[in-house]
Protein backbone atom coordinates (compact mmCIF):
# COMPACT_ATOMS: atom_id res chain seq x y z
CA UNK A 1 0.00 0.00 0.00
CA UNK A 2 1.00 3.87 -1.20
CA UNK A 3 2.24 5.88 2.54
CA UNK A 4 0.12 8.91 1.91
CA UNK A 5 -2.50 7.48 4.47
CA UNK A 6 -6.36 8.38 3.56
CA UNK A 7 -8.54 9.65 6.27
CA UNK A 8 -10.27 6.73 8.22
CA UNK A 9 -13.79 6.37 9.25
CA UNK A 10 -16.41 4.22 11.48
CA UNK A 11 -19.86 3.88 10.29
CA UNK A 12 -22.42 3.44 12.96
CA UNK A 13 -26.04 2.38 12.50
CA UNK A 14 -28.40 2.99 15.69
CA UNK A 15 -31.62 1.00 15.05
CA UNK A 16 -33.57 -2.14 16.83
CA UNK A 17 -35.46 -2.62 13.54
CA UNK A 18 -32.44 -3.27 11.76
CA UNK A 19 -30.98 -5.80 14.30
CA UNK A 20 -34.41 -7.48 14.23
CA UNK A 21 -34.92 -8.27 10.16
CA UNK A 22 -37.80 -6.13 9.92
CA UNK A 23 -35.94 -3.02 7.97
CA UNK A 24 -32.88 -3.38 5.17
CA UNK A 25 -30.80 -0.20 6.10
CA UNK A 26 -29.67 1.40 3.07
CA UNK A 27 -27.54 3.87 4.69
CA UNK A 28 -24.28 2.11 5.23
CA UNK A 29 -23.75 1.23 1.70
CA UNK A 30 -24.46 4.61 0.68
CA UNK A 31 -21.87 6.17 3.15
CA UNK A 32 -19.45 3.54 2.43
CA UNK A 33 -19.99 4.16 -1.19
CA UNK A 34 -19.91 8.09 -1.10
CA UNK A 35 -16.49 8.17 1.05
CA UNK A 36 -14.76 5.72 -0.54
CA UNK A 37 -15.84 8.26 -3.80
CA UNK A 38 -13.91 10.67 -1.44
CA UNK A 39 -10.70 8.63 -0.51
CA UNK A 40 -11.89 8.28 3.12
CA UNK A 41 -11.40 4.47 3.92
CA UNK A 42 -14.56 2.84 5.73
CA UNK A 43 -12.93 0.41 8.22
CA UNK A 44 -15.46 -0.62 10.28
CA UNK A 45 -19.45 -0.86 10.26
CA UNK A 46 -21.96 -1.68 13.51
CA UNK A 47 -25.14 -1.93 13.84
CA UNK A 48 -26.02 -1.63 17.50
CA UNK A 49 -29.51 -1.46 19.70
CA UNK A 50 -31.28 1.80 20.67
CA UNK A 51 -29.68 1.66 24.09
CA UNK A 52 -27.63 4.46 26.35
CA UNK A 53 -25.05 1.43 27.21
CA UNK A 54 -24.53 0.27 23.91
CA UNK A 55 -24.61 3.40 22.08
CA UNK A 56 -22.01 5.51 24.62
CA UNK A 57 -19.56 2.14 24.32
CA UNK A 58 -19.63 2.00 20.72
CA UNK A 59 -18.95 5.65 20.31
CA UNK A 60 -15.95 5.68 22.75
CA UNK A 61 -14.71 2.37 21.37
CA UNK A 62 -14.42 3.66 17.78
CA UNK A 63 -13.97 7.56 18.08
CA UNK A 64 -10.24 7.45 19.04
CA UNK A 65 -9.85 4.79 16.52
CA UNK A 66 -10.89 6.51 13.62
CA UNK A 67 -10.54 9.92 11.76
CA UNK A 68 -14.37 10.09 11.60
CA UNK A 69 -17.30 8.28 12.99
CA UNK A 70 -20.59 9.04 11.33
CA UNK A 71 -23.91 7.74 13.58
CA UNK A 72 -27.48 7.32 11.79
CA UNK A 73 -30.68 7.09 14.02
CA UNK A 74 -32.36 7.47 17.04
CA UNK A 75 -32.38 11.56 16.77
CA UNK A 76 -36.52 11.52 16.18
CA UNK A 77 -38.78 13.12 18.82
CA UNK A 78 -40.24 9.79 20.60
CA UNK A 79 -38.87 7.51 23.42
CA UNK A 80 -36.75 5.53 21.64
CA UNK A 81 -34.56 7.98 20.52
CA UNK A 82 -31.79 7.98 22.71
CA UNK A 83 -28.96 8.92 20.36
CA UNK A 84 -28.30 12.49 21.30
CA UNK A 85 -28.30 11.96 25.28
CA UNK A 86 -25.97 9.09 24.89
CA UNK A 87 -23.73 10.98 22.67
CA UNK A 88 -23.67 13.46 25.45
CA UNK A 89 -22.67 11.00 27.72
CA UNK A 90 -20.14 9.82 25.73
CA UNK A 91 -18.57 12.60 25.44
CA UNK A 92 -19.51 13.46 29.19
CA UNK A 93 -21.47 16.65 28.28
CA UNK A 94 -24.24 18.13 29.15
CA UNK A 95 -27.29 17.78 26.64
CA UNK A 96 -28.80 21.56 26.31
CA UNK A 97 -31.60 23.17 24.66
CA UNK A 98 -29.94 24.26 21.12
CA UNK A 99 -30.78 27.66 20.29
CA UNK A 100 -30.18 27.77 17.43
CA UNK A 101 -31.52 24.45 16.90
CA UNK A 102 -35.04 25.88 18.45
CA UNK A 103 -34.98 28.98 16.54
CA UNK A 104 -35.59 26.40 13.61
CA UNK A 105 -37.74 24.50 14.88
CA UNK A 106 -39.84 27.02 16.27
CA UNK A 107 -40.65 28.99 12.64
CA UNK A 108 -40.40 25.26 11.14
CA UNK A 109 -43.82 24.32 13.13
CA UNK A 110 -44.86 28.35 12.95
CA UNK A 111 -44.76 28.13 9.37
CA UNK A 112 -46.91 24.86 9.15
CA UNK A 113 -49.06 26.22 12.07
CA UNK A 114 -48.78 23.79 14.48
CA UNK A 115 -47.36 24.44 17.55
CA UNK A 116 -44.19 23.40 19.19
CA UNK A 117 -44.16 20.79 21.28
CA UNK A 118 -42.52 18.75 23.73
CA UNK A 119 -41.55 15.80 21.60
CA UNK A 120 -40.59 18.12 18.88
CA UNK A 121 -38.52 20.07 21.33
CA UNK A 122 -37.01 17.10 22.36
CA UNK A 123 -34.97 17.44 19.32
CA UNK A 124 -33.46 20.53 19.96
CA UNK A 125 -31.66 19.32 22.35
CA UNK A 126 -27.86 18.84 21.99
CA UNK A 127 -24.98 17.98 23.49
CA UNK A 128 -22.97 21.38 24.75
CA UNK A 129 -20.26 21.92 22.03
CA UNK A 130 -21.67 20.61 19.12
CA UNK A 131 -21.71 22.00 15.54
CA UNK A 132 -25.68 21.93 13.80
CA UNK A 133 -25.69 19.26 10.90
CA UNK A 134 -28.82 21.31 9.08
CA UNK A 135 -31.65 19.09 8.07
CA UNK A 136 -33.08 20.86 4.95
CA UNK A 137 -36.21 18.46 4.62
CA UNK A 138 -37.77 18.30 7.94
CA UNK A 139 -35.21 20.80 9.81
CA UNK A 140 -34.65 19.02 12.75
CA UNK A 141 -30.74 18.89 12.72
CA UNK A 142 -28.14 16.65 13.08
CA UNK A 143 -24.82 17.75 15.02
CA UNK A 144 -21.40 17.14 14.57
CA UNK A 145 -19.13 16.86 18.10
CA UNK A 146 -15.47 16.56 18.03
CA UNK A 147 -14.95 14.28 15.03
CA UNK A 148 -18.68 12.33 15.05
CA UNK A 149 -20.86 13.29 12.95
CA UNK A 150 -24.61 12.66 14.03
CA UNK A 151 -27.18 11.82 11.50
CA UNK A 152 -30.69 11.12 11.33
CA UNK A 153 -31.74 7.40 9.76
CA UNK A 154 -34.43 8.61 7.33
CA UNK A 155 -32.20 7.93 4.29
CA UNK A 156 -33.70 10.75 2.32
CA UNK A 157 -32.68 13.16 5.28
CA UNK A 158 -29.64 11.63 5.95
CA UNK A 159 -28.05 11.95 2.40
CA UNK A 160 -29.11 15.61 2.88
CA UNK A 161 -27.19 16.08 5.86
CA UNK A 162 -24.11 14.03 4.98
CA UNK A 163 -23.73 15.88 1.19
CA UNK A 164 -23.61 19.45 3.76
CA UNK A 165 -21.11 17.91 5.37
CA UNK A 166 -18.84 15.58 2.70
CA UNK A 167 -17.19 18.44 1.12
CA UNK A 168 -16.38 20.05 4.58
CA UNK A 169 -14.11 17.47 5.53
CA UNK A 170 -10.54 15.82 4.79
CA UNK A 171 -10.44 13.73 2.16
CA UNK A 172 -8.11 11.36 0.79
CA UNK A 173 -6.76 9.94 -2.40
CA UNK A 174 -9.83 7.83 -4.20
CA UNK A 175 -8.73 4.81 -4.90
CA UNK A 176 -9.28 3.25 -8.28
CA UNK A 177 -11.20 0.35 -8.95
CA UNK A 178 -10.89 -2.29 -11.82
CA UNK A 179 -13.02 -5.42 -11.98
CA UNK A 180 -12.22 -8.68 -14.04
CA UNK A 181 -14.71 -10.76 -14.59
CA UNK A 182 -13.17 -14.71 -15.28
CA UNK A 183 -16.09 -17.92 -15.50
CA UNK A 184 -13.58 -20.15 -13.91
CA UNK A 185 -13.26 -21.15 -9.84
CA UNK A 186 -11.42 -19.05 -8.18
CA UNK A 187 -9.48 -22.04 -6.60
CA UNK A 188 -7.93 -22.42 -10.44
CA UNK A 189 -6.03 -18.96 -10.30
CA UNK A 190 -5.42 -18.70 -6.22
CA UNK A 191 -1.83 -19.19 -6.86
CA UNK A 192 -1.34 -16.63 -9.76
CA UNK A 193 -3.14 -14.06 -7.84
CA UNK A 194 -1.18 -14.82 -4.54
CA UNK A 195 2.17 -14.18 -7.05
CA UNK A 196 0.85 -11.00 -8.70
CA UNK A 197 -0.35 -9.46 -4.99
CA UNK A 198 3.43 -10.18 -3.68
CA UNK A 199 4.50 -7.96 -7.00
CA UNK A 200 2.09 -5.48 -6.75
CA UNK A 201 2.26 -3.86 -3.05
CA UNK A 202 0.75 -0.81 -3.79
CA UNK A 203 -2.42 -2.47 -5.57
CA UNK A 204 -5.09 -4.40 -3.24
CA UNK A 205 -6.44 -7.20 -5.08
CA UNK A 206 -9.60 -8.79 -4.04
CA UNK A 207 -10.80 -12.38 -5.17
CA UNK A 208 -14.77 -12.72 -4.88
CA UNK A 209 -15.84 -15.94 -5.95
CA UNK A 210 -19.70 -16.33 -7.03
CA UNK A 211 -22.18 -19.05 -7.93
CA UNK A 212 -24.16 -18.73 -11.14
CA UNK A 213 -26.63 -21.80 -11.85
CA UNK A 214 -24.09 -23.49 -9.61
CA UNK A 215 -21.07 -22.93 -11.84
CA UNK A 216 -18.32 -21.22 -10.03
CA UNK A 217 -17.00 -17.63 -11.28
CA UNK A 218 -15.07 -15.02 -9.70
CA UNK A 219 -14.45 -10.87 -9.96
CA UNK A 220 -10.94 -10.03 -9.20
CA UNK A 221 -11.38 -6.49 -8.28
CA UNK A 222 -7.48 -4.24 -8.41
CA UNK A 223 -7.92 -1.35 -5.92
CA UNK A 224 -5.18 1.52 -6.04
CA UNK A 225 -4.76 4.70 -5.57
CA UNK A 226 -1.78 4.04 -8.42
CA UNK A 227 -3.50 3.79 -11.63
CA UNK A 228 -0.33 2.48 -13.50
CA UNK A 229 0.25 -0.21 -10.82
CA UNK A 230 -3.49 -1.42 -11.38
CA UNK A 231 -2.82 -1.43 -15.45
CA UNK A 232 0.46 -3.53 -14.94
CA UNK A 233 -1.53 -5.94 -12.21
CA UNK A 234 -4.45 -6.28 -14.71
CA UNK A 235 -2.17 -6.72 -17.62
CA UNK A 236 -0.61 -10.14 -15.69
CA UNK A 237 -4.12 -10.98 -14.52
CA UNK A 238 -5.10 -11.30 -18.13
CA UNK A 239 -1.91 -13.04 -19.14
CA UNK A 240 -2.91 -15.96 -16.67
CA UNK A 241 -6.56 -16.15 -18.05
CA UNK A 242 -5.66 -16.47 -21.61
CA UNK A 243 -2.87 -19.28 -20.46
CA UNK A 244 -5.99 -21.15 -18.85
CA UNK B 1 -38.81 -6.83 29.37
CA UNK B 2 -39.72 -10.00 30.04
CA UNK B 3 -37.18 -12.09 33.11
CA UNK B 4 -36.95 -15.20 30.79
CA UNK B 5 -33.96 -14.04 28.54
CA UNK B 6 -33.70 -15.07 24.89
CA UNK B 7 -29.63 -16.08 23.43
CA UNK B 8 -27.88 -13.12 21.91
CA UNK B 9 -26.00 -13.16 18.96
CA UNK B 10 -23.75 -10.81 17.39
CA UNK B 11 -22.84 -11.14 13.39
CA UNK B 12 -19.59 -10.52 11.69
CA UNK B 13 -19.45 -9.97 8.24
CA UNK B 14 -15.90 -9.67 6.89
CA UNK B 15 -15.00 -8.06 3.31
CA UNK B 16 -13.20 -5.07 1.62
CA UNK B 17 -15.92 -5.26 -0.97
CA UNK B 18 -18.78 -4.42 1.59
CA UNK B 19 -16.71 -1.40 3.16
CA UNK B 20 -15.59 -0.07 0.06
CA UNK B 21 -19.25 -0.28 -0.95
CA UNK B 22 -18.88 -2.35 -4.61
CA UNK B 23 -21.01 -5.20 -2.93
CA UNK B 24 -24.06 -5.08 -1.27
CA UNK B 25 -24.28 -7.29 1.91
CA UNK B 26 -27.18 -9.57 2.24
CA UNK B 27 -26.45 -12.17 4.52
CA UNK B 28 -26.70 -9.62 7.32
CA UNK B 29 -30.34 -9.05 6.64
CA UNK B 30 -31.08 -12.91 6.02
CA UNK B 31 -29.34 -13.81 9.09
CA UNK B 32 -30.91 -11.32 11.46
CA UNK B 33 -34.28 -12.18 9.83
CA UNK B 34 -33.77 -15.91 10.90
CA UNK B 35 -32.16 -15.88 14.25
CA UNK B 36 -35.54 -13.35 15.12
CA UNK B 37 -37.37 -15.90 13.86
CA UNK B 38 -36.07 -18.96 16.46
CA UNK B 39 -36.05 -16.13 19.17
CA UNK B 40 -32.12 -15.45 19.33
CA UNK B 41 -31.65 -11.73 19.84
CA UNK B 42 -29.32 -10.15 17.58
CA UNK B 43 -27.67 -7.18 19.59
CA UNK B 44 -24.58 -6.46 17.42
CA UNK B 45 -23.64 -6.64 13.43
CA UNK B 46 -19.99 -5.70 12.93
CA UNK B 47 -18.73 -5.47 9.27
CA UNK B 48 -14.85 -5.37 8.72
CA UNK B 49 -11.74 -5.75 6.48
CA UNK B 50 -10.12 -8.74 5.43
CA UNK B 51 -7.86 -8.10 8.17
CA UNK B 52 -5.97 -10.72 10.39
CA UNK B 53 -6.29 -8.06 13.30
CA UNK B 54 -9.02 -6.49 13.11
CA UNK B 55 -10.75 -10.44 12.74
CA UNK B 56 -8.75 -11.41 15.98
CA UNK B 57 -9.84 -8.15 17.40
CA UNK B 58 -13.40 -8.29 16.40
CA UNK B 59 -13.76 -12.04 17.50
CA UNK B 60 -11.92 -11.56 20.84
CA UNK B 61 -14.05 -8.69 21.70
CA UNK B 62 -17.15 -10.00 20.48
CA UNK B 63 -17.45 -13.83 21.56
CA UNK B 64 -17.32 -13.85 25.55
CA UNK B 65 -20.00 -10.99 25.26
CA UNK B 66 -23.01 -13.21 23.08
CA UNK B 67 -24.17 -16.85 23.15
CA UNK B 68 -23.43 -17.19 19.75
CA UNK B 69 -21.00 -15.17 17.21
CA UNK B 70 -22.07 -15.53 13.27
CA UNK B 71 -19.27 -15.14 11.08
CA UNK B 72 -19.34 -14.56 6.97
CA UNK B 73 -17.09 -14.19 4.32
CA UNK B 74 -12.98 -15.15 3.79
CA UNK B 75 -12.84 -18.87 3.73
CA UNK B 76 -12.14 -19.24 0.51
CA UNK B 77 -8.80 -20.39 -1.39
CA UNK B 78 -6.99 -17.33 -2.96
CA UNK B 79 -4.43 -14.65 -0.70
CA UNK B 80 -7.05 -12.43 0.97
CA UNK B 81 -8.62 -15.02 2.34
CA UNK B 82 -7.72 -14.86 6.25
CA UNK B 83 -10.39 -15.49 8.65
CA UNK B 84 -9.42 -19.32 9.23
CA UNK B 85 -5.94 -18.42 10.08
CA UNK B 86 -7.39 -15.07 12.14
CA UNK B 87 -9.67 -17.51 13.93
CA UNK B 88 -6.99 -19.36 14.59
CA UNK B 89 -5.38 -17.01 16.44
CA UNK B 90 -8.25 -15.60 18.09
CA UNK B 91 -8.80 -18.66 20.41
CA UNK B 92 -4.67 -19.53 20.19
CA UNK B 93 -5.03 -22.81 18.53
CA UNK B 94 -3.39 -24.07 15.62
CA UNK B 95 -4.73 -23.87 11.95
CA UNK B 96 -4.29 -27.41 11.08
CA UNK B 97 -5.35 -29.39 7.69
CA UNK B 98 -8.81 -31.66 8.97
CA UNK B 99 -8.94 -34.71 7.77
CA UNK B 100 -12.65 -34.84 6.93
CA UNK B 101 -12.20 -31.21 5.57
CA UNK B 102 -9.50 -32.81 2.90
CA UNK B 103 -11.54 -36.45 2.28
CA UNK B 104 -14.99 -34.27 1.28
CA UNK B 105 -12.69 -32.14 -0.95
CA UNK B 106 -10.53 -35.04 -2.37
CA UNK B 107 -14.04 -36.93 -3.48
CA UNK B 108 -15.76 -33.69 -4.80
CA UNK B 109 -12.99 -32.77 -7.13
CA UNK B 110 -11.97 -35.92 -8.08
CA UNK B 111 -15.72 -36.22 -9.11
CA UNK B 112 -14.84 -33.74 -10.98
CA UNK B 113 -11.88 -35.02 -12.71
CA UNK B 114 -9.94 -31.90 -11.11
CA UNK B 115 -6.43 -31.63 -9.08
CA UNK B 116 -6.99 -30.91 -5.47
CA UNK B 117 -4.13 -28.18 -5.64
CA UNK B 118 -2.56 -26.46 -3.11
CA UNK B 119 -5.12 -23.11 -3.03
CA UNK B 120 -7.99 -25.93 -3.01
CA UNK B 121 -6.28 -27.59 -0.05
CA UNK B 122 -6.46 -24.56 1.83
CA UNK B 123 -9.65 -24.68 2.32
CA UNK B 124 -9.07 -27.53 4.75
CA UNK B 125 -7.36 -25.94 6.93
CA UNK B 126 -9.11 -24.87 9.82
CA UNK B 127 -8.68 -24.16 13.83
CA UNK B 128 -7.90 -27.30 16.04
CA UNK B 129 -10.78 -28.53 18.10
CA UNK B 130 -13.55 -27.19 15.47
CA UNK B 131 -16.37 -29.20 14.15
CA UNK B 132 -16.74 -28.55 10.56
CA UNK B 133 -20.17 -27.17 9.28
CA UNK B 134 -21.02 -29.04 5.79
CA UNK B 135 -21.44 -27.06 2.36
CA UNK B 136 -23.57 -28.99 0.52
CA UNK B 137 -23.06 -27.02 -2.74
CA UNK B 138 -19.16 -26.45 -2.85
CA UNK B 139 -18.00 -28.61 -0.62
CA UNK B 140 -15.84 -26.74 0.93
CA UNK B 141 -16.60 -26.49 4.91
CA UNK B 142 -17.16 -24.14 7.32
CA UNK B 143 -16.61 -24.63 11.15
CA UNK B 144 -17.66 -23.76 13.98
CA UNK B 145 -15.26 -23.05 17.32
CA UNK B 146 -16.85 -22.88 20.82
CA UNK B 147 -19.57 -20.61 20.31
CA UNK B 148 -18.16 -18.85 16.95
CA UNK B 149 -19.80 -20.05 13.68
CA UNK B 150 -17.72 -19.69 10.61
CA UNK B 151 -19.49 -19.81 7.34
CA UNK B 152 -19.07 -19.16 3.53
CA UNK B 153 -19.57 -15.31 2.35
CA UNK B 154 -21.43 -16.30 -1.21
CA UNK B 155 -25.32 -16.34 -0.24
CA UNK B 156 -25.74 -19.26 -1.24
CA UNK B 157 -23.73 -21.27 0.39
CA UNK B 158 -23.56 -18.99 3.39
CA UNK B 159 -27.56 -20.30 4.01
CA UNK B 160 -27.12 -23.58 3.43
CA UNK B 161 -24.17 -24.13 6.32
CA UNK B 162 -26.65 -22.07 8.45
CA UNK B 163 -29.89 -24.16 7.75
CA UNK B 164 -27.73 -27.10 8.94
CA UNK B 165 -27.07 -25.06 12.17
CA UNK B 166 -29.77 -23.37 13.14
CA UNK B 167 -32.13 -26.35 14.69
CA UNK B 168 -28.70 -27.39 16.54
CA UNK B 169 -28.37 -24.42 18.81
CA UNK B 170 -30.44 -23.34 21.45
CA UNK B 171 -33.44 -20.65 20.72
CA UNK B 172 -35.66 -18.72 22.56
CA UNK B 173 -39.06 -17.37 22.45
CA UNK B 174 -39.32 -15.46 19.49
CA UNK B 175 -40.76 -11.97 20.12
CA UNK B 176 -44.32 -11.22 17.98
CA UNK B 177 -44.39 -8.00 16.24
CA UNK B 178 -47.29 -5.89 15.31
CA UNK B 179 -47.03 -2.78 13.17
CA UNK B 180 -49.25 -0.13 12.98
CA UNK B 181 -48.99 2.59 10.41
CA UNK B 182 -50.05 6.11 11.18
CA UNK B 183 -50.07 8.84 8.20
CA UNK B 184 -48.97 11.42 10.72
CA UNK B 185 -45.48 12.57 12.28
CA UNK B 186 -44.65 10.70 15.09
CA UNK B 187 -43.61 14.15 16.98
CA UNK B 188 -48.11 14.30 17.60
CA UNK B 189 -47.96 10.90 18.99
CA UNK B 190 -44.63 10.83 20.64
CA UNK B 191 -46.08 11.55 24.11
CA UNK B 192 -48.52 9.00 24.37
CA UNK B 193 -46.22 6.40 22.97
CA UNK B 194 -44.15 7.25 25.78
CA UNK B 195 -47.18 6.99 28.13
CA UNK B 196 -48.01 3.68 26.88
CA UNK B 197 -44.61 2.43 26.56
CA UNK B 198 -44.15 2.98 30.17
CA UNK B 199 -47.43 1.10 31.17
CA UNK B 200 -46.44 -2.21 29.34
CA UNK B 201 -42.94 -3.47 30.04
CA UNK B 202 -43.23 -6.24 28.21
CA UNK B 203 -43.77 -4.55 25.44
CA UNK B 204 -40.88 -2.87 23.05
CA UNK B 205 -42.10 -0.21 21.31
CA UNK B 206 -40.62 1.33 18.20
CA UNK B 207 -41.51 4.45 16.31
CA UNK B 208 -40.25 4.53 13.01
CA UNK B 209 -40.75 7.28 11.09
CA UNK B 210 -40.84 7.88 7.27
CA UNK B 211 -41.41 10.32 4.33
CA UNK B 212 -43.51 9.24 1.80
CA UNK B 213 -43.58 12.33 -1.06
CA UNK B 214 -42.16 14.67 1.59
CA UNK B 215 -45.21 13.77 3.78
CA UNK B 216 -44.61 12.41 7.06
CA UNK B 217 -45.77 9.21 8.85
CA UNK B 218 -44.89 7.04 11.11
CA UNK B 219 -44.51 2.71 11.38
CA UNK B 220 -45.27 1.80 14.88
CA UNK B 221 -43.71 -1.43 16.07
CA UNK B 222 -45.10 -3.08 19.18
CA UNK B 223 -42.70 -6.33 20.13
CA UNK B 224 -43.00 -8.68 22.60
CA UNK B 225 -43.32 -12.50 23.98
CA UNK B 226 -46.27 -12.01 25.25
CA UNK B 227 -49.64 -11.85 22.73
CA UNK B 228 -51.45 -10.38 25.18
CA UNK B 229 -49.42 -7.55 26.62
CA UNK B 230 -49.29 -6.23 21.86
CA UNK B 231 -52.68 -6.52 22.23
CA UNK B 232 -53.62 -4.41 24.90
CA UNK B 233 -50.68 -2.04 23.85
CA UNK B 234 -51.65 -1.89 20.16
CA UNK B 235 -55.46 -1.28 21.73
CA UNK B 236 -53.96 1.79 23.37
CA UNK B 237 -51.96 3.36 20.70
CA UNK B 238 -55.28 2.66 18.07
CA UNK B 239 -57.29 5.00 20.89
CA UNK B 240 -55.05 7.32 20.45
CA UNK B 241 -54.80 7.44 16.79
CA UNK B 242 -59.06 7.38 16.87
CA UNK B 243 -58.59 10.28 18.97
CA UNK B 244 -56.58 12.70 16.84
Amino acid sequence: MKKTKNPTACIIIIGNEILSGRTIDTNKHYLCKELSIKGIDVIEVRIIKDNIKQIIDTVNQTRNKYDYIFTTGGIGPTHDDLTALSIAKAFKVKLIKNKKAIQILKKYYSSLEQPLNKAREKMAFIPKGSELLYNPITKAAGFRIKNVFVMAGIPEIMIAMFQNIINKIKHGIPRISKTILVNVPESIIAKDLFRIQNQFDEVEIGSYPFLQKRKKGVNIVLRSKNKNQIKQAAKEIRNVISSL
